[in-house]
């Protein structure tokens, strides 16, 4: 029995943001998201919120969570940026990329062991800093660099071979799978796999059980959910990077931890309430997926004042052109 | 009385184009189009193909129209290469500036006069070439550049102020206006009106006045689109650009000719039969719109074996990550 596939139920989910031009509706994102605590029940949702999907990189948390409980990362010294940046998904700026190679130097392993695969940076200046050099992307510039340096970090831990630290059937991938099984109570062996961009496996697991891991990880006596928290607060400019989505939620509200994927995912925990959440884009598109996960936890009765001012601030982007005139906007459904 | 805008009218358009990773469902694409003849008969459609749309810049060619059919393109002697970029939206390589600048400058007009706004070219190596030597974007960089530099030669025929030839109100767009009216058999007035990404008025249509008018474009009467079409299946790579969809489709099927617009749109006219197309993918997505098109346009009955197993292939494209390993695909909906 293999768990049902996002859009193999048939269900169509509603619009959760809409872009305009000027006042007339240009696009729309449909989508699906739930709220729960952490004994499952649901808080808010919207849409097929029962029906698996890929989180890709939304789960960093989860794959950083064995470095921790292993204690790999306390007999290799690792501070708060260091797990940050393992739970990141960074832009290559230069402090995320220095983060990464300290990961690897107190582990004592060399960068040519890392598997992700190079691409230029994700944040524009850093780019064109390696053009004007004439310097090619490096792994380390890879926005997954910290989730993979922590990955060998746990496999030399484990004494495991650190080439083919990415497979399947690697100790570090089943320590993630059976940490993922354990916090999202799933057997991950009913879930569909894929690979993810940096080459590790993804599962495609259902949106209310991924939100329940999430909501798990509010558990004040759980040593490693709590140093992935703090350090995700103490350093939101390395869980992704300058002008990003995910960093200025946080810095806005540091109560707060959300983390992107790919293809239109956000998940994250609302510590202080207990509180896990999912959300995913059908069509995969991120400026749909922000402004309604801003949305969906602006209408969360779990805020101060400003915080739900800041949430719904994000709930609505503008749109300029190349000229700067103003043309449109995306917004949340309300 | 206005036309009821794209999503409007509570329809659900039905999904067009899938992303698989693995063998999984990851994201998907609905949308809506139609295939129509000079006549205005439906020749194929899917979803709410009534319903108007913003089409960006996939109506260049009518924008190019009024410089044609007021006799500015003969009189300041424009080529075919000049015609083809007037209705590009270009990468931004070295060829495509070459032309905007020869148009300018045919028609005695400084670069200074485009209000296009400037932005880095969409190829990547003309940025980086641009980053390498220190310089920023240039007006003519904008990938609508030659559109503009075929406005302001038409503001001049006109004896209109170059100044202000992106408003609604100046000669150049009321003839862009007037022709939309004509080919598309409506009334502009009715159409909701928003501003481009460079700054020209921007009207929804009716996706099924919108593929008529690309129908029209068939009318080997018509000396102005008999030259559009003419200089687009020459030089499609001034339509677009090195490795981009539109060049490569007709490079590949050189009796078509199909133009992108943002936000997911394509048109274009198939003129050895006298049909029009118009497609949108709702969520604005071009990965959804390229392989829909493309698969819409397979369907039918109108073209050779090789040009139909060409247009199959571009129906569905590979997905690979940073180490070039397969992880899925993107897919028409069959």
């Amino acid at each position: 029995m293999v768990f049902p596939a996002c859009y193999a139920r048939g269900m169509t989910n509603p619009v959760i943001a809409e872009v305009f031009r000027g006042d007339t509706p240009e696009s729309r994102h449909r989508g699906a998201f739930i709220v729960v605590d952490a004994t499952g029940t649901t808080v808010a949702s919207a849409g097929d919120h029962e029906a698996a999907f890929f989180p890709r990189s939304a789960i960093k948390a989860f794959q950083c969570v064995p470095l921790i409980e292993s204690g790999a990362a306390q007999r290799f010294g690792l501070d708060d940026a260091e797990i940050a940046l393992c739970c990141a998904s960074h832009s290559g700026e230069a402090e995320h990329v220095r983060v990464a190679r300290s990961i690897l130097a107190k582990a004592g392993i060399g960068e040519i062991c890392l598997e992700c695969g190079a691409h230029m940076p994700t944040a524009r200046e850093a780019t064109y800093d390696l053009v004007r050099h004439g310097e090619k992307p490096l792994q380390v510039h890879n926005n997954c660099s910290g989730k993979h340096a922590g990955m060998l970090a746990l496999a030399k831990h484990l004494a495991a071979p650190l080439e083919g630290y990415v497979k399947l059937d690697h100790p570090v991938q089943q320590a993630i799978a059976a940490t993922l099984s354990r916090y999202c109570n799933v057997n991950i062996a009913q879930a569909p796999m894929g690979i993810d961009g940096c080459s590790v496996p993804t599962w495609a697991l259902p949106m209310n059980k991924l939100a329940l891991g999430f909501a798990r990880l509010a558990d004040a006596e759980n040593e490693a959910a709590r140093w992935i928290l703090r350090a995700a607060r103490i350093h939101p400019l390395l869980i992704a990077g300058t002008d990003r989505f995910d960093t200025k939620v946080m810095q806005a509200v540091p109560r707060l931890f959300i983390k992107v994927g790919a293809e239109g995912v956000f998940c994250g925990t609302i510590a202080h309430e207990g509180l896990g959440f999912a959300l995913k884009c059908d069509d995969g598109t991120s400026r749909g997926a922000e402004v309604a996960v801003a949305h969906m936890l602006a209408k969360l009765d779990v805020w101060n004042d400003n915080e739900r001012q800041s949430l719904t601030i994000f709930a609505a982007q503008p749109l300029t052109n190349w000229r700067k005139i103003s043309v449109g906007s995306v917004r949340a459904t309300p």
